[in-house]
């Protein structure tokens, strides 16, 4: 479906639009970690995070004739802006059906950039067919968030610029929700460095990654209760697939695990991160034993957080 | 008092200890500013502020012999965390004096650094007074937060990385509190690149280096209503000297501005940046025809703040 290949040809085609983001360390954080954790800062990426790669990918390898006809997608948020940037720098429109409980910061970071808002309820089902709605109605390339190969290989690119800064780390770690992130970073570091293992993490609440990847049947979210809004989506069939056959691990967290590495990675690292982007340090921070001694690259995904409503 | 050799004697005596900190951008700050703003994120130094290079400066510039005796200061904060920080680096005992109503996110870094902490009335004559009464009792060199000239040199080389790294400036804006920061920016600067200009940014409700530098004498705070804690300190003789020769321009900034200024830095380069810092950002806020197409470099000082008490 994607290969090493499309990896390389996304990073040329997105470079001139997206950031080389830079990897920050905490030598207080690498002693309560016991590791040499390296953080890889998509949260300042444009839009705030790493989805800005995997839809300028999308949007760039169009033909003049399917962009003349602009973008559609549905999204609880960062793609949806990541989209609408990849459309305004390419001078089309995009059209985005958000969840009517997308987070205020979320909805008018799309506004600002100029993409058109359509709301459904917060169900798959309801944006799913929102999005076909739309397509039908314009003829706009739907671009989904993360089961699109061209957004998981743009989406491979943090992983592959953390490599080539880092080669000799032990191990990434990233969140997964839809899986297009996880599984981008797990086909290119199987490609590039066969050796390093590759790490998922998950909300307990929505952890559907890991009751697929468990039974080898993809298997639906119940519920939605995790403070982590950019992980509620179920994980899409090729990111699955992928997964399948190149993440070597993936673990569950708790919201309580969750909040309190969000609070230890504003405090410590001084940057304001996402309940999403600290699923991946509760990892850590929970399953210390483990990585005790190793190298450890943490992709921080992003960093859009309404600061009048911070859970603690 | 210091010259230009001292800074880069600074910036050498201090590198093993101190992180060459990144510099941020974001475009949709620029555009904001309708400006070009390179934000040198001293936030992610060690101990979470600049303070760390002028201790360890004055630290490691001591001889064995004063160095056994140990080092002791007066500070609201993160010159305490920095200078037990150093002292740890040297292998030395770090003696500290803080006003009682420190922040309390500032007083466990330096208990967690090995800082001996003694607390006294939050008044620049009492910090003075417990600090002497110290050095009496134990024989330890007193380095001064902001007025000892070692500490000046070293805090001068956030302003030397700076101007290396972005050497078409066309100003740099820093805060001013005790004057340590400035001082050491406004003399490097003008030595290094004359052309640069630089301002720097003081609250109005402790505005005593504006009041200072227009009359040509030194006064003192009649306040300390800033939620700038850093900056509450009285600019120093030495400092004073310095910024009289040197600093091209000086900008107060309201209460009300540092806060929106503090809340659009988070918001938007994502990094958790702490009162003191936001002064800088509002003078760019509030002043934009002053910058209008420039190229400015902000010092980004420090970003310990406590989670729990958010200005908003």
């Amino acid at each position: 479906m994607i290969s090493e290949k499309d990896v390389y040809e996304a990073s040329e085609r997105i470079s001139p639009f997206v950031k080389s983001t830079p990897i920050l360390q905490s030598e207080k954080l690498n002693s309560l970690f016991e590791a040499d954790v390296y953080f890889k800062c998509e949260n300042f990426q444009h839009i705030g995070a790493f989805k800005a790669r995997g839809a300028h990918n999308a949007v760039f390898a169009m033909s003049d004739e399917e962009a003349s006809k602009g973008v559609a997608t549905h999204s609880s948020g960062n793609h949806a802006a990541a989209l609408s940037l990849a459309a305004k720098n390419r001078g089309i429109s995009a059209r985005i059906v958000m969840p009517n409980n997308s987070n205020k910061m979320k909805i008018s970071q799309v506004e600002e950039l100029g993409g058109l808002i359509e709301y459904c309820e917060p169900t798959t089902k309801a944006r799913e067919e929102a999005a076909a709605k739309v397509q039908k109605e314009t003829g706009a390339k739907i671009v989904h968030p993360y089961n699109d190969p061209l957004v998981i290989a743009g989406q491979a690119t943090v992983a592959l610029e953390l490599l080539n800064e880092m080669p000799d780390l032990d191990a990434i770690v990233a969140p997964v929700g839809g899986g297009g992130l996880m599984a981008g970073t797990a086909l290119i570091t199987k490609a590039t460095k066969p050796n390093v293992y590759t790490c998922g993490v998950e909300p307990e609440e929505v952890n559907d990654a890991a009751r697929s990847l468990a039974s080898g049947e993809l298997v639906g979210n119940t519920t939605l209760n995790s403070i982590a809004d950019g992980l509620r989506g179920n994980l899409g069939p090729n990111p699955f697939e992928i997964l399948q056959k190149y993440l070597d691990k993936l673990i569950e967290v708790s919201e309580k695990d969750i909040v309190a590495s969000m609070r230890l990675i504003w405090s410590e690292l001084k940057i304001v991160i996402e309940p999403s982007s600290a699923v991946a340090i509760a990892s850590l921070l929970f399953h210390r034993q483990e990585i005790k001694g190793e190298k450890i690259g943490v992709i921080i995904t992003g960093g859009n957080v309404d600061l009048d409503d911070l859970p603690w």
